[in-house]
């Protein structure tokens, strides 16, 4: 008797080659943000419309549909199987939604855009790069009405999918509205709280470059990154890219200031590290890959919100920094460090924010991301809006579009839709500590010790390894016994703002 | 009247479609030789097998033999078209013949083959590669097998074609007859007439990496590299990658010697400034491309060996040296650095080898991978046939194989057929050279003012401009008069070493 290939297993080939052409456009993204000179814009992008074409090709091959007719008939396949095959039709499901001729166009557009943006941001120039995301925004637009037919959504939820499987605005307009309510007096009460405190000692700089290159390794190392799977490197926005065989992390240094960096590493560090811990032998299939954004957000700030400005570790970190920078002197002191470290304020730049001052941030991107895809707003009004947003939930004006809607690549990337999972992560992330604290006893004294292991075996097995197995949703039920849950998100901050 | 597309338009969107795929795979290919961690090696694998299959499936997609037919009937194409059509054809045909489970099988094998010897090398361990090396030779004889029927050419040709199209061994044997009856009684009067004067003054190190970088950098701007449009990084085996838009050219540097370094990078700067100076208006298309490795290795020799080994520009060179490495005394004047850059002796490293006695080293290798895919010899007798043949040509037997038959990636990462273009690349950067000097008379004054343009001005319009526009053979011969011509590079070694 012959082995007739299965219907399921002809997927798993075709959806393990599609897996494969993506890592390499993921590469080619990783290569044009850190290494490629500028000259080099024109032919990746050419090359990247080309990759992309032939991924979208794979997934629109109507052969497919076929395959996923006759395995949905399988009665033999395992739990994790049926898991895969959820995830493989929900991906070609949105593939199908999308013609061609618009997902070659987007890319290129957003390439350019991109490239623009880099140089507007620079001059503070929100004019001379609208031109470009107009078109971005056009053709955001048109892909987020296609889809939305194909999937029964509206527009804005269909481009949420995309990087919240199962997310809906509906669900995040409660959340939101919840913080929203209890934010605003309690950053006054934390602000007030903080006033009664004398202000941190100032750590004075330069601080040498290399020395911070080899602190943010030693950290990374720390908590668990591992170099034969990846890589450090620096870009103009810091992010996680490259597979999980072969992590490409990115970070910028500042020759005045180490803090935000090491922070900043540490945060991608965790990012990292759950790609670096998805299912191996669920690799190239999707129910291996990492589920969603706000899950994957939670585990960055699991590790820098949670763990690294915890005090326990401040009491690690402290005596690291002061003989790395050769310091002396009382402002070194773990206090100290600690201090700067949850110091509160309301400013103008999300990716320097506070965590206490941030879900405003995203809260402000969110609903003009709304506006401007439901078509109730334009780009023309974008600045002024957008000033306006910053007025009424920080109560304060950004001086130029640099330091306003230009600061944020997202939306000049084409990425929309994207901005919420930064809050949600928060909150998933203060639910999840909460409860590995509660199962894992010794999580704080380790991390006192710069040990990361004993909260890391519990995310390994409650978070990383699942893959896709299960939704967002379910994830977080199985490992803290309920769904997200804001009040865990308040008493975190709570406890760590008001103590 | 609507404007139909003709069946020559189609294939130049076909053709630049799959010149972009094959240019991401060039950028995967450089990433893995400088950037990748060890741990990422079996990943990257995966997305390059994908890849060339996917480029593969473009060339033989049945289509395409239906438009190369119709377009051979149009009349109304132009000189460069026709040539495009041309070349179009030939990669059709080299495609079509070999069949896609052993392209597939190949990249494979080539890229577990390099991993495998790149340690293996460090180790002079030959028999800890020979079983990858076996399976990469299997395959490369099956490949060549069937492209040799479907070319109706033997086996060793159609590998040759693959790098230096129209090229044939039959031809090579009676160049390198010529070059083997010149040169061994050339090597002896050479060595012969430098032991009559005294060897050149040692240049102590270390000398700091960094300054060897930033001169590095230097020279190739004066010889025109375009850094918006490329990169300098560090590889183990340097090499020049990338495509014309973005070239990616690689060195490695050695604390004790700068001097290898830097001819090194001057090396494979003459290789890039071709990339950067093909024709833009013909990028992407086959007739915009590189006229086979040949006549690529002579602009590379052009540079490094007729440029800037000569005396005027050892003139302008070596007060930089002096200047870079704070160096004093007479071992800096340009007298000493141009004896040790003329300096000949046979040695077992190709890399490192003199101009002199380099063709030796190649007419080993090229004698050594006829008998290999012949099948006359077998790779457990590779070592002890490297050694025979190095005591014949070279009258030296290396101590280890990791400076006999381990020192060259080529055979290891499925290059065979490519060895014999570098003696013929020298041989036509010599007469080029000659024919550069006879048109443009300042030339050399320029070169001893560090002044590439008058030399780089005859390379664009003669050379570079030309791109796939005709033969190697056409190339050289409106370029010099005549087709390659032994005695131009026996008398430019005669000049040099018997001066």
């Amino acid at each position: 008797m012959t082995d007739t290939p299965t219907a399921y297993r002809e997927l798993e080939t075709r959806f393990a080659r599609y897996a494969k052409l993506r890592d390499a456009i993921e590469l080619l993204h990783w290569d044009m943000a850190t290494m490629m000179p500028d000259g080099g814009a024109e032919a990746r992008a050419g090359q990247l419309a080309v990759l992309k074409g032939l991924a979208h090709d794979m997934m629109t091959d109507p052969a497919l549909g076929d395959f996923l007719a006759a395995a949905a008939e399988d009665r033999t396949l395992d739990p994790w199987q049926q898991a895969n095959l959820v995830e493989m039709r929900h991906g070609w499901l949105r593939s199908n939604a999308v013609d061609k001729r618009l997902v070659e166009a987007l890319s290129d557009a957003n390439l350019r855009c991109e490239m623009i943006w880099r140089e507007a941001k620079a001059k503070a120039d929100y004019a001379m790069v609208r031109p470009a995301l107009e078109t971005v925004l056009g053709l955001v637009r048109e892909r987020a009405g296609q889809m939305a037919d194909a999937l029964k959504l509206d527009a804005y939820d269909a481009l949420l999918d995309g990087y919240e499987p199962g997310g809906r605005a509906a669900d995040i307009d409660m959340v939101f509205a919840e913080l929203a309510k209890f934010l605003p007096g309690f950053i006054d009460r934390v602000l007030e709280h903080q006033a009664k405190k004398p202000a941190p000692m100032a750590i004075e700089g330069p601080f040498d470059l290399a020395a911070q290159r080899g602190l943010c390794r030693r950290l990374m190392q720390a908590v668990g990154f591992d170099f034969k799977h990846g890589r450090l490197d620096e870009s103009h926005h810091p992010f996680c890219g490259g597979v999980p065989d072969d992590v490409r992390l990115t970070t910028r240094y500042d020759e005045n200031d180490f803090m935000q960096g090491i922070m900043g590493v540490l945060h991608e560090t965790g990012h990292a590290l759950y790609d670096q811990g998805l299912p191996a032998e669920w690799r190239h299939q999707p129910v291996g890959e990492a589920r969603g954004m706000s899950v994957h957000e939670s585990q960055s700030l699991m590790i820098e919100m949670q763990a690294s400005r915890s005090r326990e570790f401040i009491e690690y970190l402290a005596p690291l920094l002061r003989e790395t920078f050769n310091g002396s002197g009382p402002a070194w002191d773990a206090d100290n460090i600690h201090a700067h470290y949850i110091r509160v304020e309301r400013s103008f730049i999300r990716v320097d924010a506070d965590e206490v001052t941030y879900p405003a941030h995203v809260i402000l991107r969110y609903r003009l991301e709304r506006a401007l895809i439901a078509g109730d707003m334009t780009l023309a009004e974008l600045p002024a809006a957008w000033n306006d947003g910053m007025k009424e939930l920080l109560g304060i004006v950004p001086p130029n579009d640099a330091l306003g809607c230009l600061q944020d690549l997202h939306w000049y990337a084409g990425s929309w839709g994207y901005f919420p999972t930064y809050t949600l992560g928060a909150m998933t992330a203060a639910q999840l500590f909460r409860s590995a604290r509660a199962a894992v006893p010794e999580i704080p004294s380790a991390l006192g010790k710069g040990d990361f292991r004993p909260l890391m075996g519990w995310l390994r097995a409650n978070v990383h390894a699942m893959g896709s197995r299960h939704s967002a949703r379910e994830i977080l039920e199985k490992a803290t016994g309920r769904a997200l849950y804001a009040p865990a998100f308040e008493a975190h901050l709570t406890e760590r703002y008001l103590a």
